[in-house]
């Protein structure tokens, strides 16, 4: 058996960073995964996280807790509506969504490079995509190598000059349906995971808001069933 | 009464943050002072914050709890021995010393950046000292320039072109001594703030970690007396 080498995944039980964990693991990493507890109005999140990472036999998953709520700001954390049956045309061009949440995905990643420098991983996998993305500044390329700059600045690796530090976003330029075909190539079960912002009590999926309009219409372009359950 | 700018502040308790606080004052902002419990031994910083924010008259003081502990790693978050009466050249000159935690700057700077733009703030201050600075990574001045060029990208100010981040840290380029002098100059009472990292449990500090060595140099150097109790 050869060793592999470690890599922190961030995985939110999204189909997206589940298609990315395949990845990960299809790339010969041996990989660490890494939720965030941030919350959320409902733990449907981090029930899919953990059946994924169940699924998939990642040995190390660890749920890390931040109280975003403490900034307020968002619908995916204060008590605000999530818009819904917006078409993707209109969520692009409508500027930066309400669901934005401040400074998320550096957030993650700067917790994610602390186990990674910890773990001895150069390598830190993130689901972020720059076509379906909503609006959201944090998940274009110019900010991901804008971040990965930084991180080898921030760290041993940068004093010393060894093992560099590596955002790995393989999603990013891959429309929904391709991310979709890729992870059913991997073998990915879809039917673990979860993306509706307003799942009801059951964990069923609004199909309404903005990720529900994107995960049904990628399965559609992809000529793919969505395996999970909506409202 | 003028509008004063909102801007947030990292503040420990140490000298260097309690300093920082009333540059950012006399600079003629309103300060939102920003605290981390990240699994410390002690919960001196803590106290000491809140004495100094409280002191300051500061309006909006937030704890953020995180725990860095799930990362291991470092003599200030596990079990392991800090290192006593090191010369401030040894501290130096042997690399990065074991009390370095792990992307610590890069997630404290994360969370002020969240807050930063809930609160529409464009500038954050950090009291990171490339000088005495003890070998971190993260307290050197091409990092936190890459920080702030990642900032700028991060957040809604990147999209829209507006309200640009600045990461301010004023004592980068100053000695311990000069650190001291300046917050005296602006009335800071040093005996509420802490730097040990080993303080026994009335809190006294033990005169013999590499924060207490500088700590007692700097004000040797500035021909001050360090006001707070040692065993």
């Amino acid at each position: 058996m050869t060793t592999q080498r470690p890599a922190v995944v961030l995985l939110s039980g999204g189909l997206d960073s589940t298609t990315v964990l395949a990845i990960a693991r299809d790339a010969g990493f041996d990989p660490h995964a890494m939720t965030f507890r941030y919350g959320q109005r409902h733990e449907a999140e981090i029930q899919a996280a953990r059946r994924v990472a169940a699924h998939a036999g990642v040995g190390d998953h660890v749920i890390v807790d931040i109280d975003l709520r403490t900034f307020g700001g968002s619908a995916l954390t204060a008590d605000i509506d999530v818009p819904r049956d917006r078409a993707p045309d209109a969520m692009a061009s409508n500027g930066i969504p309400i669901t934005y949440v401040p400074a998320r995905n550096t957030i993650f990643l700067s917790f994610a490079l602390a186990w990674a420098e910890v773990l001895g991983a150069g390598d830190i996998f993130i689901g972020v995509n720059a076509l379906d993305y909503s609006g959201y500044p944090d998940c274009r390329p110019e900010y991901i190598a804008a971040f990965e700059r930084m991180a080898n600045l921030a760290t041993r690796a940068g004093v010393e000059g060894t093992n560099p530090i590596r955002i790995q976003a393989p999603l990013l330029h891959l429309t929904k349906a391709q991310i979709i075909r890729r992870g059913l190539e991997l073998g990915v079960d879809f039917a673990l995971t979860t993306s509706c912002y307003d799942p009801d009590a059951r964990g069923w999926s609004c199909g309404h808001c903005d990720a529900c309009v994107l995960r049904l219409k990628g399965f559609a372009d992809a000529g793919a069933r969505d395996p999970i359950a909506y409202v």
